[in-house]
């Protein structure tokens, strides 16, 4: 029986985990929730599943929590401290780490910290802090398992696997917007946005989709999880999201992991990593006539991609400020303050804005982070009526 | 340093093999040159690689190649026996089986039997006795290492894996004929037939390639190498050839292994498995607009597809059958004695035909061997004029 913590079990990536939990109850139990705002779906979710613990992140809810649990014998805490102190339990085997944007950094740190598994799925904590996250596991020897479905694929096929690899090949949907003009571009909506061809995933992710950021965050992902060189991290876009990623190896040979879009399956893998369990997840029929299709991304009509692959070559804190700026513009695209294609201008402004740290430590990645987010408020207040 | 017998060096396998270890001088030497009639290239070969032995197959020309290697350090030997005397050599560590037909599989058994890795290339090996072979190589604890590329394609797949494969997806070509009717079928000649868009290979497999009858033996090679029932093993018609072969495993989850047509990665990598080096094999550049099909096999028109799958499933000697009839009837489709459609008709005829023996002993297979083709040499006989 793996015992595992979810930070973050109200969202996209936290509900499919206690999908995967609920059809293997044999085999896993969770031992704490965390959630930040939805406390009517965590209260459910705890009477279901019986953790040990509950943390909601906003203080604002935690009487209800605490109300709606009094019968039940689950701990109920609140606030960013009871996240760190609760994933620390010697019940939990793995976390789950799948909060959204940079809240999600320092919980992880600390369960790695103390020897966790880590399942990981919030991209931004190896975004903002790869080289701090990297080092922390290898000193800890904790594995950190990815459970994006692209980085997923590159841990499945490079399984088993003594050489180096040549290159990663990270397959990208196109988003909604593969084949807009830059005309087209500039006056798409959110509900545009929000609309992605082949994932059902969170609002954020959605629109970084859109804009291919999320590929760039990938990209950056990407290089701490393997070990990897900028240069050894291909971008191509495969509209039908059947390949989820590739490894070429120094021989020429390339692996692939493919399958239908389903994120419970890299979820899955990443709980019963060496092994695998049966699922009930639609299989992929190739005798359906099914047609893949390759092609070079555009980074004129998509800067973001470009964006973060020159925050990743310039390294130190450069990417934190990627990340930032760019959680703050998709939240103003989001609250529709400002149009599509103003997000790339944000996060643009906002590297050359901030002083280069090469060396950042944690409280630098913090301040990075915090001055980043003020900037760009500021930038999206002044330049409102322009960028609507 | 890997010292290696090559038993077919001068067949296409054979050529890509000693081209293998031009390029990896510091990584392999050739101990062993086995070839059938070939003797001026077996000669050449011997003189640029300096083996230890070199067997030439034809008793007619052992005088010409002793001759021209007088002046060499070489042994030079004659004769089916002497093959099974040289492979058991303590010079070499790795036997690559790549003689063509029924005649590999005596060495093969004689090298697992010494405990030799094998790379195997000879398919009829483990379509003809997959049970002796496989029992033998677990006896013997001998890794039996595919070369073909869609068995390599699997077995990089499933290095590191632990957990049972639900499927294997064989993909194929479709050959030259894919898009072709019954009635054009019938009349294809044997230039037509040896046109395959994709690979550079033999004669007899290329023929077996548009017969989609070398889909049929890799179905029946499969289930040995990877221990899978018949109801396991897909084949998907794969115009571009470059999946060389999918596994899908209990999570739904699928691996490929993919890369431009060529021979001689999966030649190198039984080489260096279960590392991997350096290759300049061209590389497949995903961003240059690939699209990549799959459909279903046609089995009407491509009945030897399902005539193998028959005989794996009726087991016994009846793949034996299966495999010495289509080379009667291939050896008579290139010498023009019978049309491409008769091929499949020998075979299905022939099974029918040979007494069905449950658990063959070695000679059981020989016997089985012999009696098919002289049956099937009898019917292309009586029947050529019809089939011409």
């Amino acid at each position: 029986m793996k015992r595992i913590a979810i930070l973050g079990s109200t969202g996209s990536i936290g509900t499919q985990a206690l999908e995967v939990v609920r059809e293997h109850a044999d085999k896993f139990s969770v031992e704490l929730l965390v959630a930040q705002n939805s406390w009517e779906l965590l209260v459910k979710q705890a009477i279901e599943f019986s953790p040990n613990s509950v943390v909601i992140g906003n203080r604002d809810h935690y009487q209800k929590v605490s109300d709606a649990l009094s019968g039940y014998d689950i701990k109920v805490f609140t606030g960013k401290e009871s996240i760190e102190e609760s994933v620390v339990s010697s019940e939990i085997d793995m976390v789950l780490s799948a909060m959204v944007g940079f809240a999600g950094l320092k919980p992880t740190l600390k369960a790695i910290e103390v020897g966790k598994a880590i399942a990981l799925a919030n991209k931004e904590t190896l975004v903002v802090a790869g080289e701090l996250v990297t080092e922390a596991a290898i000193k800890n020897k904790v594995p950190i398992i990815p459970v994006d479905s692209e980085h997923s694929a590159i841990f499945q096929c490079i399984v088993g696997e003594h050489s180096p690899i040549e290159k990663v090949i990270l397959t990208a949907s196109g988003g909604p917007f593969r084949n807009h003009s830059m005309e087209q571009l500039r006056s798409v909506s959110k509900a545009d946005a929000l609309n992605h061809p082949n994932w059902c995933m969170g609002q954020k992710i959605t629109v970084d989709s859109a804009s291919l950021m999320n590929k760039g965050l990938e990209v950056i992902e990407a290089k701490w999880l393997f070990g990897l060189q900028p240069e050894q991290i291909e971008v191509v876009i495969h509209p039908q999201s059947i390949v989820h990623s590739m490894v070429q190896f120094v021989d020429g040979s390339i692996k692939a992991q493919m399958g239908l879009p389903d994120m419970k399956l890299p979820i899955q893998y990443a709980f019963t990593f060496p092994n695998r369990v049966n699922s009930n997840f639609p299989r992929m029929d190739f005798s359906l006539q099914h047609t893949l299709t390759f092609e070079k991304p555009d980074t004129e009509r998509f800067p973001s991609l470009s964006l973060a692959i020159e925050s990743l070559k310039k390294g130190g804190n450069m990417p934190c400020v990627l990340n930032a700026a760019n959680e703050v513009a998709v939240e103003a695209f989001l609250n529709e303050q400002i149009g599509f294609m103003a997000i790339p201008k944000i996060v643009e402004k906002l590297l050359s804005t901030i002083s280069y740290i090469e060396r950042p430590t944690l409280n630098d990645y913090l301040q990075t982070d915090s001055e980043t987010r003020i900037k760009s408020y500021e930038l999206i207040k002044h330049h409102q009526l322009i960028w609507k």
